[in-house]
């Protein structure tokens, strides 16, 4: 026999725990992406980015919703407590960066919701909705990548530097999560083939070094994160108490 | 004989004078809602906003299309250049001033749309889109104007004290707009009654100073602006030259 406020919390225990993590993925993703908000290189650019942080800023209040209050998580916890991967934490730097990190977790994105609508977890209904979202800001990276990198000197230079940066960061997105029974192995061996593919096309070469970062792959997801990550998590934090349901 | 240059620009010559001040209305408030991304009190608040900034994008680039260069007319012009009204340059304050602003422009832009969307205009085809738009704006704001004014003491002050720091800058919206045949008198009278109405519901007193700010009324359309204006277009401005395709 279970209480009732038991019971909720041991139905299916182990799926809700992947929650936190993909939820602070595209939290923390959405926050980068809203830091573009009046400093996008184009108006056409500003509208694209303001989109996909919105709809990332949308899966992760469903993800978080399924892990808690979505309110207190987002703003009430300490660094150590976010889940998320590194790679989304990482600073927009210039556009070629951002784009970089964009093909990076979109390619990854997009194979884990494809797993995930295939699936019978609590995440399929999620997951069928945002692949068609993640597909298009795949399509936008993949249009950028090619467009940067087939282009001047200069933005070839960038974007080859913005890959080989954020290289070290894609190990990460393939560590297993909890609960959640993925083929973590192919889907690594599909992002490798995607990514690799559209680095080729775009005259870019696929970076060669190691994947993983000074910690252990997995870091971010055991709430070990890098500098940047603390200034991000205080302006995103630092007004919370100006909720004018819990202040005023 | 005119040339085939020339031809273009004496088309309907007045009505996309226009175009200008409405689409700097909708790119200046649109960039300081967003300012609100990654800060706003709640997660759903934060996807309210940023929707509602870029709906406002989105009529900004049409508008700005129509007269000219979109980006160039966005990141290259100086600020006396610029035609949008002081109201909406007024900074993002606490919550209850970014929705009494709101509130005000939302009302606003809702009675313009409207009779640009019954008329045969240039505008008509982007204002019967632009006013469902703004029918959504108008009731957010009414929602927190109502939540604010008729909920705590602290909040019922908060909200009071935006309505009157932001009811100066009101009189500007209902100038005549160059090339444009509006019933700006029962505009005016219609914001009137419409705003008023509101604020009472939400037990607000509707403030009774004068609704133009020091200089007179109008002064944003002739390019006049009021201090804060500076430091958002240089925040706006200062990475285009960041643009991928112009620079590199």
């Amino acid at each position: 026999m279970t209480s009732p406020g038991l019971a909720t919390t041991t139905d299916a225990p182990s799926v809700p725990a992947a929650a936190l993590p993909l939820g602070d993925d595209a939290l923390v993703l959405a926050q980068r992406l809203g830091e573009w908000a009046g400093n996008a290189p184009v108006l056409e650019e500003e509208v694209a980015l303001a989109n996909i942080a919105l709809d990332l800023l949308g899966q992760a209040r469903v993800l978080l919703s399924l892990a808690g209050d979505e309110d207190e998580l987002a703003y009430l916890r300490e660094e150590r407590a976010f889940r998320n991967c590194q790679l989304v934490e990482q600073p927009n730097g210039d556009f070629a960066h951002t784009i970089a990190r964009q093909l990076y977790f979109s390619t990854y994105q997009r194979l884990l919701y494809a797993e995930l609508a295939a699936g019978d977890s609590p995440f399929a209904g999620l997951a069928a909705k945002a692949v068609k979202e993640v597909a298009y800001h795949q399509d936008h990276a993949e249009h950028w990548t090619l467009r940067l990198g087939d282009g001047t000197d200069e933005s070839h230079h960038r974007m080859q530097r913005a890959c080989d940066a954020l290289w070290r960061y894609t190990g990460e997105l393939f560590q297993p999560l909890d609960g959640l029974a993925l083929d973590t192995e192919a889907m690594e061996r599909a992002w490798l083939d995607s990514v690799g593919a559209v680095l080729e096309r775009a005259t870019l070469t696929v970076p060669t070094g190691a994947r993983t970062g000074a910690w252990s792959a997995g870091a971010g997801r055991q709430g070990l994160h890098t500098e940047p990550f603390g200034r991000l998590l205080a302006e995103m934090q630092h007004l919370h108490r100006s909720h004018p349901g819990a202040s005023w």
